[in-house]
């Protein structure tokens, strides 16, 4: 190309480059999200809400995660200072979910001061949790060496403990917050539960890819779920605009000692009694009684397939 | 162990050490990407790739992703160097990927940056699609509080971002850097969507862990799936040398106002009618009519499961 | 809110963080990962086993991965550099392995560098079957246009590069740190393969979000899994105390050649002879027959749908 | 060891350890810098002070520092943004130096706006004035072969920047944020100039190393300092309690068009007359009167040195 | 240039760098430092000299460095954690430089290990002599705003952390690790102590470029030394092999209450006497007598210069 | 502040920013540094002129810097990657310097390659006269415990290091990047030696704070300069313009086994002779003769001091 051709396209293109920068700041088809609310606070920041995560399992299980050296002699110095950290992110992230969620600002400092603190008082609480979670993990898994291991490195229970974090700060009443931190779990491992969802002691996910549960779903103790497993709603209502009305329980309700194999979808507010088992690939829109046990009608058209 | 055994022991480890590199680096049993071609061009970048992502998604939704404290006041800044950015990162990765992709070579520099000003030119038309993409996810969910929350955090929306962009580059003739587009999705999400599909607007996946869309998919307006959802191909036609015949219609076409649900599997270059709503964990691979419902066959057989 | 109440409510405060301090660190309700066995040994780090993973990979894909600008006449040079420390890598953590999985410690660092080295060995044999896996995927995927792209990007390709890795060091009897290779596939890929499973050449998985292969599956030559397929325990043997007896066969035996359809469950150590093809979103608990082609039942229940 | 042996001594080292950290948190031989005033407020960084510098750096010389790619045609945006950036870095840095002074709390946030908008306002004339220090620069070196080149690395013009810099500030009243400045251009050039001297247009320091300039000194035009050059202080006034007092003039006065060559030690309340040429090497506590042109004594004294 | 030229050149140019490696990789004219002893132990580490003078430092002047929003309340948190992240790092570098030193092997963890905690039951005694040395400062600095400021920005005062944490560890007997340090001191100040030195307390250097004190140097309480102050050796003994004999001592000792102005140069193993003022620009080989004040000769030759 | 008020100050906080950013972009007062020349190439990197020094550095000393664990086992890989990596940083920052320097930009590319290659190949030369100076400084250092050490952390060497690669640069004609390699030495150890300067074999810097050396200086072997010693020009020559005439000879000759002492000025195209020894402090702009030795002289007015 000689040179005033190049020229030419130079001066063309940085004039095509400037006419969409135009049409991109053009006010009329431009949404800002904080414009004209809450003085423009911050949004949240999805690295500082993975590090409340992060913080929150190395204070559940110290030495599996975060330093690597910790012992009975110098736990207390690692707790302190992961505390202090960890009520810190939360209370500054906390304070960013309620300004996104268009809450009044006035109290937002000393709202998510407050709940940051009851968060960290349920740490305990969470631990417990937690480890029945790990333990029933371990025992219903004929691969699995050690419940250490299962702490360690399983998807399962990395999407519980986020789950188990969420929800905690979802009955707190803070915004986003906790979708941001099931939305980490589902990202890392496929699996999505809403943080509304309520989810008794000893859960069990195996694999868990694909698995959802969803906002108002109701679990019982000692639960196992399976990859591809669904907890969904069939449908909603709406109100006279069509928009779906919020907060309807819509999701199943699971009793204890329920299994539920994989890629199986359990739609509406059903209920699926103690002790059943769902095979795997069956689409359950009906009660299921305690203690019975499904499975998929036989592929008994056996054809020649293509 | 004494001395002289582990001297002979380190001897005989740095003997083997070599005898592998040896291997490794015969030339018989080697293959190279770029050797032979295109005067070894480096191959296109996942990281810049995921830049020209973020950079896009950027100038789609200010003030969502990218810096905080975006206003209308300084809008234009932020838009005048992302856009810049976009485009130089596009017009070396898109070098980068026609190199790869075994073109001729000499006018390779030109036509990227063609290829990257054109991109460029369609943001706007990207920006308004994707906003009815991200209102039609917030009408059809109760569980979603605001259109906000959705853009900032919802999966479905991240993963239709990443295919709207690699399918504006598919159709510009782009190789590679689509597909490594879809693939960022995919790990991010569980969502794999071709680039190559047509999918019209007001388009939501919920949940999405699982969904796949084939390469000739259409797709029309305002169509929701749920996860787990396949759109894909039953068989493909072959050539003599049994090789897969590339580019031949093979994956369904999905009407308006289509709801599938989680797991269900539709195959083959099938219609879906418009309106249909097709429940889940389904095999479907004949066309499905206008407005009709199909759910799975009753389990039946309710039998002692073992 | 006046200076009294605000030092009043800082010192609450500090109260209850100290409070919470204290239950975290009292040992009753404490577990650490590494007290009272193996002296402190530090626990696998998650980093280091990526870089193994990454390491390995280039070394079976050069120029595909890592350095660009690698041609024949540097090759040797990155091929030394990256055995070595590929050597170093594998010596620190299969040794942390070791400690991890409480085998006695006493010959640890010895054994650790003996597997290492065993693991080094084979990988001129590991890339081998590698480009089979690559080459069957390019074949059998109109959408691909060339194996190198296919080495590239394509998630399949990963997950079983990830799962190979593992599967030599499973057998070479290191702990732990397979199983935390074949959970980076699984975060990345949606792919669970489990390191115990064997596998033969020109093994293909096409997307693969969901798919999972049980630790004692055994699958032929040339086989094919779609999205969403579970090679899967029905149940499994428990001893006098209830826990799961550890070892036995519970997962299928899959033959040569077979192609299983997205979302489809087998459970159950079955046969599923050679040549078979299996529909998708099935639920196979029993043997399948050398070239057997199934489906679903029809959904012939064609209902209002609400 | 034996291991009893070992473990005896952990238990003792464990022991001494922890002794020490009970010395280090007495409080009576602990001192916290921002205990008890200001409540806690962090102390300035000197990361963040380094991007003020180096934001206003890119802002008075641009293309030169930050982004390369700078052109008239986007200058726009990328000042736009710097200017942003800059007074939102000033305002945080300048409330944390305002606090870290002692100074009454209530209006630190708004003094910190205010002064921050003061200093943005000074950044036309701060690059006429750097212009002139570039330009005398080049003019009075055979060896800078550009005044780019001398914008771009000379170690001179790098710490004359930052003495503006601090200067500006220093003038706004603004504590301790000059001192950082400084310290930093001392850190990287060895010239250490105190942010409260005065000094004219046309400044030019060659090499620097060593060079110190005091808190009361007045530099006229077009001076020129070599290496190791100091404008100090011969002694100061002390008050009563032995304290020295603040604020009394101490440092030399230069005329204009001055030039003082290597390691000369300037002390004291002195006037340099204009055009005074010193040698190098001197010690000079007494006026020097305009055109003087001074030299060391000579080594007469050529003896067997050793 | 042509393709033939073209690839021609290539050529040429692999074979030349080959060369050049091959030059390069002779072992006749190579040096590698850890060949030959110590089994290849790695090299102590900058990057892990400057963790241990941070972790010092902010253990000796906590909240002014490290980590701010440290109080009272949590200090013995933080101080627990940066006690033993000191003890591991120091443990470990001072093992790499007792196999640096060449020092046989047999027992250099053991020893590091208690020089570790050696240099740790030091800090207090550390702290206090150094808030000796930021008093003074303050006190003699008519520009200081506060003891703070001193503390937080002075280099004289960081050059002299550096040099007393380096002087314990060559107390101690640890070879390199203590030039590494002050090295660091150098590189950031332009002030070189060697480690040997012995310095008393309420030590002051004020600007401090180009200090240098010498091995065998002996300094009093409360001294103070401008910028450019050499305390050197004038000459030193050699053997019959012309090796300069070690160990011997060949720098002046300073007095109490000695000040030292600019670029002077002290020499040799003389006496300065308490109370002594030297000023600036001088060359002193012979001892002062207590009280003496010493200013250089007159400039009485004002020439013209040029 | 009531809110009309600050939404008045914020008002006027914008229009304020925006008449400064209006300013800095007005093209009468802004240069930028390549429009108009060389079509906008980038400015040469700093941080990739560090790596090439870093490079170099580790290719004339391996193991010493770069990757511990180097033995000469494995020599021969990280050699022939550090060629590879060094010849490809100089190639593109040759080039951006030749860009920089403004000479016409036809064969820059070619030029810059070549120019590369010619550096390579003087790597083992360089290799051997750096030993020489390490070797001489270890000898001439009663505190220096090991030519190791020497090289190892000897700020001396470091900026020998820089000089003699710079140097090669310079004399290969390439701009700008001898005189940012020079500068890095510079901030690192206050030592600023022109690259243009001419010096021999055995070459000693003792702490070297300060020290500055002329661009057309020349020094023999064996020299040993200590801290603060300028070798520079007294004056020169100025053409019709009043601009320095370049290329002037204007600095020292200096011959062999000379030694100059801390602080020493030697000024202006003057002979020192051979084995001369020069004392600390002196301003010489005369000849010395060879072997003759100079100190200050006395400073026989002891005088009251202040």
């Amino acid at each position: 190309m000689d040179k005033q051709v190049s020229a030419r396209n130079a001066q063309g293109c940085a004039e095509r480059v400037t006419a969409v920068v135009n049409q991109l700041v053009d006010e009329r088809c431009t949404r800002l999200p904080h414009e004209g609310r809450n003085g423009g606070a911050p949004l949240p920041s999805h690295d500082e809400v993975g590090k409340i995560i992060s913080l929150s399992r190395r204070l559940v299980f110290p030495g599996f995660f975060g330093a690597s050296g910790i012992s009975y002699h110098n736990l207390q110095y690692y707790t302190g200072i992961a505390v202090e950290e960890l009520y810190n992110c939360l209370r500054v992230q906390i304070a960013a979910g309620l300004a996104f969620g268009e809450q009044g600002k006035e109290s937002i400092k000393d709202d998510a001061k407050s709940m940051a603190l009851d968060f960290i008082e349920r740490l305990p609480e969470l631990r417990r949790v937690l480890f029945s979670d790990a333990q029933a993990t371990f025992v219903g898994d004929p691969a699995a060496p050690s419940v250490d291991e299962v702490i360690f490195c399983y998807p399962g229970v990395r999407a519980t403990v986020n789950y188990r974090i969420a929800h905690i700060l979802y009955e707190l009443g803070v915004p986003v917050i906790p979708r941001m931190i099931s939305e980490q779990a589902h990202r890392d491992t496929g699996i999505d539960i809403h943080p509304g969802a309520s989810i008794g002691e000893s859960f069990v996910i195996d694999h868990g890819t694909g698995v959802v549960v969803g906002a108002t779903a109701i679990i019982g103790n000692n639960v196992k779920l399976y990859q591809g497993v669904t907890l969904g709603a069939k449908s909603f209502a709406r109100d006279e605009n069509n928009n779906p009305v919020k907060g309807v329980p819509r999701h199943p309700i699971i009793g204890n000692d329920v299994v539920i194999y994989a890629n199986t979808t359990v739609l509406g507010r059903i209920h699926i009694g103690d002790g059943a088992v769902i095979g795997g690939n069956l689409w359950i829109t009906e009660d299921v009684g305690a203690g019975e046990k499904l499975v998929q009608a036989r592929p008994d058209n056996i054809l020649r397939f293509k």
